[in-house]
């Protein structure tokens, strides 16, 4: 299934920067690097010891590419499993061009996405789910995602499901076995032991399934929605939250900050913030398909922040109080918290009467000042408390993957089935069927049982390079 | 004057991709780095030998920031001379960010724009010009600046210099040497000899100052301004001009199309193509303002392009033939070629007409057919003709650097001073002036004589991570 072609492609960033790195896999990686490499020390590449760096030159027909420092990976000890050559040049997209175009002359074929990873799991260098992880892991940006993905690259997620395979596989080569001995009506399997496995593997199944939430909005960040009139404040408070957190990324030079905008990591959590255009009533017809709006996106979030002024609420407390209200009814499971803006407006006496009025709608409330920086970490640990990270913060394993949660939801599917068959003694010949069904899904995670075009599916998702 | 400070920047481009490089160099990079490195052999870093690649994770108080290759480079084994580290991680820009702050917060600082070919400068890896090429080599984006930077990088500029400097200096210390007998009136330096290295010199000298013209266009691409009403089929001709370029570029993944536009490279040599409005007679203020503005573009360019279509030269033939009079006129040293598109749309007799009528105005005609690729490679052929490759056909140095160009002509000065010195018998230890200011300037070249302010000028156009 391995194909037998060498694969070439940028590995680092596209785009110019001081080097970049392009990779080369493959049966030939070592001949054709060697016949377009010249070393500064003279020696032949392929007499050189594997993980060592050479500094010479990219040389074709008399022609002087770059000067390069090449590392030499000789299988298996490489990330694909075969023979692996990286090439540092300098890096103008000029270079990595030529050098990449030579590379195709000389008898690679560009790598399709993913198709390093491929043929790290092909050659047994990394489960399935560990090299999904990579994907993870490189399009992870924020600490929870990253953890999370690290822990998965690492095997933690899968040694768990292997370790479970392994035990159920033993019961199941057990019953097969009395199946043998069908007429002499033999138990090997005890099946005190074989119950006790079952709910053993039901639990850790339930755990993982139920992690999906806490791993998908880890994954994907929590969308919180803004509601709002407009100049009510909330670029000011969504500056005021992102603040600290942009200092930090100012730090680095050359990282963008345009793809940040309203995504903030809060804790290592990230947070999406939906701005919306408010629910006041309205008989304008345009309002009206706002305020739908408005509702649709509260929907998609699962968090809402009503954000009001301080001062407009001395004159308009009725119209806001009808509008939480309207929330709470339509959503009564959606945490809310009601946030009041520049606080500092107000006295102390002013604002425990407006405390006092809200009280009865039994929300959550906070009172800040987005421009004096007033009340925004209480915010954050508002926001952080809707978040279960009691499971990352014990470092349990967490699932984020949709095809790793289907194929666990199959799994404990057929798992209760075969103790629901063991409670009412079925025979033992249907009881196997149910088993290898339970089996095969926990294969499909690690890749035990795969197929190309899942494969497929799974490695077009990651990064040309990769 | 060099750092202690151990330094650390991302090496290769900002944004996301499989992987990143980080580079680290400096006194401390290899216990920095074994501080936060745990090797998958468990060996320690610093037992390790220059140049081998060793897989492990960064880890920090119990965290798993990456699974990670790290290259040592043991000094003076290394880019800057000093003990180098890099980091070869996940690409995410989040895992990029982490890493560099726990490097920070472990005693590196953030590198300085160029610093690490500042310190290879400083350390003598490289000398100055050399360090200059390097930059060069990274914002190359064609053949011929390429080759140049490359040659350049390679020392073949600075090896030219450095002998005539050898040879000047030779004569310097057998002049000074006659200043010490100066009472006997001896003549160490042979003045025959002396006169022939002098003009060997300003040969050289002149070779290189003349070579700045064919460099400069090189480096920076050859202003061509395209003369022609709208719609007269100036972008068709461009995308015909563009169409094989660009399919080159298109094979690589990633790479950007957006900064080509306008500019296209034909044999390697980079021609800019500016447009312009035409400059048809007319009493309309705003068209004059437009007019005014061609003829200054036709100024900036080095070569002109005079674009009309075949159709309506037939109509409008002597207002053609008076603009290019006009531009002949105005510009007469000024190549000056008249294309003529849609070409395809005429009889034989026809063109044979028109090219009768241009004949008298003595300029070089080429017709095309921009839509259906007519001409094309001829029109290629004609700019062509206009750049004096032939210096870079025969791999003669050529200086790009407007730097070195200053130091050249100031050099030539000087070296001429003291030819006409020897010529009218001056006084040995007024030549010996002279002569060691043409050393100075010679220096200043290739970095023997340098100072603060011009390094900070320097090395301040370098990205981050170089």
């Amino acid at each position: 299934m391995i194909s037998q072609e060498t694969i070439v492609a940028l590995a680092s960033p596209s785009g110019a920067g001081a080097i970049a790195v392009i990779r080369i896999s493959g049966k030939n990686a070592l001949p054709i690097a060697e016949s377009i490499f010249q070393s500064v020390s003279g020696k032949k590449i392929s007499t050189q010891n594997t993980h060592t760096i050479h500094l010479g030159h990219i040389v074709d027909e008399g022609k002087t590419y770059d000067q390069v420092l090449l590392s030499i990976f000789k299988n298996p000890n490489s990330y694909t499993g075969e023979d692996v050559i990286e090439i540092s040049c300098h890096g103008s997209t000029y270079i990595q061009q030529q050098i990449i175009q030579l590379l195709l002359r000389k008898g690679c074929r560009m790598a399709q996405a993913g198709e390093f990873t491929l043929r790290a799991f092909l050659n047994g260098k990394l489960d399935l789910s560990q090299a999904e992880a990579v994907a993870d892991l490189i399009s992870s940006d924020n600490e929870a995602s990253h953890q999370i993905a690290m822990q998965q690259m690492r095997g933690g997620f899968s040694s768990e499901i292997a370790k479970l395979r392994e035990e159920l596989l033993n019961f199941a080569s057990l019953i097969e076995l009395e199946l043998d001995f069908a007429e002499e009506d033999v138990e090997f399997a005890d099946r005190t032991q074989f119950k006790e496995l079952l709910t053993r593997i039901e639990f850790v199944l339930k755990r993982l399934i139920d992690s999906f939430a806490v791993g998908n909005v880890i994954k994907n960040g929590i969308p919180v929605a803004i509601v709002g009139e407009p100049n009510v404040g909330k670029s000011t408070l969504l500056n005021a939250l992102l603040n600290e957190e942009r200092a930090i990324v100012s730090d680095i030079a050359g990282t963008t900050r345009d793809t940040i905008e309203d995504e903030l990591v809060i804790d290592g959590i990230g947070f999406r913030f939906i701005d919306t255009a408010g629910i006041r009533e309205t008989k304008d017809v345009v309002e009206s398909i706002g305020i739908k709006k408005t509702f649709e996106k509260i929907e998609q979030a699962q968090v809402v922040l009503y954000l009001f002024e301080s001062l407009k609420f001395k004159v308009q407390s009725s119209e806001h109080i009808i509008e939480i209200e309207k929330i709470k009814n339509q959503f009564p499971l959606k945490p809310l918290v009601v946030v009041i803006n520049k606080i500092d407006l107000l006295s102390e006496t002013e604002i425990q009467n407006i405390k006092e009025q809200l009280e009865t709608l039994n929300v959550k409330l906070q009172t800040i000042s987005a421009k004096n920086n007033i009340g925004i970490e209480d915010l954050k640990s508002q926001l952080l408390s809707f978040v279960n990270t009691g499971a990352l913060r014990n470092n349990e394993t967490i699932v984020t993957n949709t095809r790793h949660y289907d194929s666990l939801l199959k799994a404990l599917e057929e798992i209760q089935k075969v103790r629901f068959g063991l409670d009412g003694g079925l025979s033992s010949d249907l009881m196997a069927i149910d088993i290898k069904q339970a089996l095969y899904y926990f294969g499909e995670i690690t890749g035990e049982v795969t197929n190309d075009e899942l494969l497929g599916n799974i490695f077009a998702n990651f990064c040309i390079g990769k």
